[in-house]
């Protein structure tokens, strides 16, 4: 993206305070809506460089557990044999809901400004990973996004969409993680432009997920539905800790260890070789995550 | 090794008959130690060359999951950029329990042989990942593994035991996965050795855990030893699919999925941020895998 070299530094704090205003506005809501729990703040500093603010949530009424961490970092990358690492700084927010219904779809976003040397760029996403299907929920999350893209980053929707589809991907288990989303790396827009996505797409985000809460969490549900989510929530432990670039670039560059793993889920199972039964609503989940759809 | 090129394909066929034969023997004490679940069997085909068959037992009285896995496996390394990957061979016995008390420990070991074009060597190990710490059982196990070392590679033991030290470690928590055992890659040692060393390994193994669950699966527990025996897990999960050589080189190379995976726990929690009290007995664990210590 055409960033002049004087801009990677402003961006980065320009992201990094909008990042904090976000925090606290997306933790009030989460704690309007679960009404039992609160989320806890912890103050931290990266070694080499930089800090962050991890804010967590764990066993509420609705929330079995949410993590909101915003940070911004910099530092030397680790060096490969023959290259120097070279610097980065990096600025955002991630957040992630695990739900405690398994009706109700965990729900993850970030958005981050990363800078290498005298460049940098936006990146993000948000992605939606239900454990049940529910047509109207998936379709409305997704247009919601695609209303986002249109108001930010006109006629680039499909091509976000498909890049969260290639993302968030399996090829050990030929799954997607979830229903999709959008997800950019280095976006290559004007940066007021890519600020301004950024600073919009987690409240978005959260208003979609919102909606669906409204609808499904107080569905009943019993211990069979309760294991699948068990088991679906192995999935994304495999995903974070296999596949995610974000959280193998923390793991190597050492950031705060409990914040990089705020993602994964509180409670999981992994039997083995786990089938659901054909023509299950398990089964016809695990059919959109093998053929992805365009939801909006 | 000094392997001449005519060894390598007979010493694979042969440590895949040793295995087999183990894998029987091995499933059949963990069926009689149980006493209720049976293991099932699942003989699978790699599209690229070679097969394996896979038995597990899940639910059991004792054993929550338990896997046996032996393959014989050959094809074509990934390439990467510039680099053709060549081929190999792969033959070997992996086993994990995962059982049902915390105050018993999970136990794994491995033995393989793997070949890359003309040259080949033994690879494979044992290790133990308590939850609960009881001195003797470490003491007895670990010594259990420097009598085999001392019949077979004579004056290696410590080396092979620092080995399990340097291998079953997370550098991202600081901690080791357990309290370790024996590691061993390409054996520099004569073939028959080697194949020798591999073949009883297995055996050694699963007495020394089994003298250790008779004293302690009648033990009583609570949810909060449960509970920490599945934050335990969870750490397990971080090594296996972050840093597990053999789990990662099964995911790249394509086998199949469900018996790579089978070593993962059958229930797991990620809470965040979860510490032990000063002086319990789960800070006594975390201290041992902090800085391990020389059993034998």
């Amino acid at each position: 993206m055409p960033t002049s070299p004087a801009d990677p530094e402003r961006l980065r704090a320009e992201l990094a305070r909008v990042a904090a205003a976000l925090q606290d506005e997306l933790c009030a809501a989460i704690e309007r809506l679960d009404g039992a729990a609160r989320f806890t703040t912890d103050r931290w500093e990266r070694p080499g460089g930089g800090g962050g603010v991890s804010r967590v949530l764990q066993d509420g009424a609705v929330v079995e557990k949410a993590g909101v961490n915003v940070s911004d970092v910099h530092g030397a990358l680790p060096a490969r044999p023959g290259v120097d690492g070279g610097t980065f700084g990096a600025a955002g927010l991630s957040i992630v809901v695990h739900p405690r219904s398994p009706l109700v779809p965990t729900a993850h976003a970030n958005v981050r400004f990363v800078a290498r040397g005298g460049a940098g760029g936006f990146g993000g996403g948000a992605d939606l990973t239900p454990c049940y299907l529910f047509d109207e929920d998936c379709a409305e999350f997704h247009r919601a996004l695609k209303d986002l893209c249109e108001r930010h980053v006109p006629g680039r929707h499909a091509a976000l969409k498909r890049a969260a589809d290639a993302y968030f991907y399996l090829p050990h288990r030929g799954e997607h993680r979830g229903i999709g989303g959008i997800f950019f790396e280095d976006l290559d827009v004007a940066p007021e432009r890519g600020l301004a996505l950024a600073a919009e797409l987690p409240r978005t985000f959260l208003a979609a997920w919102l909606a669906i809460v409204e609808r499904r969490a107080r569905l009943p549900f019993g211990e069979a539905e309760r294991r699948w989510q068990e088991i679906r929530r192995g999935r994304y432990v495999e995903f974070n800790l296999v596949h995610d670039r974000g959280t193998r670039f923390g793991l190597e560059t050492g950031g705060r260890i409990e914040s990089i793993l705020m993602s994964l889920p509180p409670r999981v199972r992994f039997p083995y070789d786990a089938r659901p039964a054909p023509g299950s609503r398990e089964a016809a989940l695990l059919d959109v995550l093998r053929a992805p759809r365009d939801w909006a």
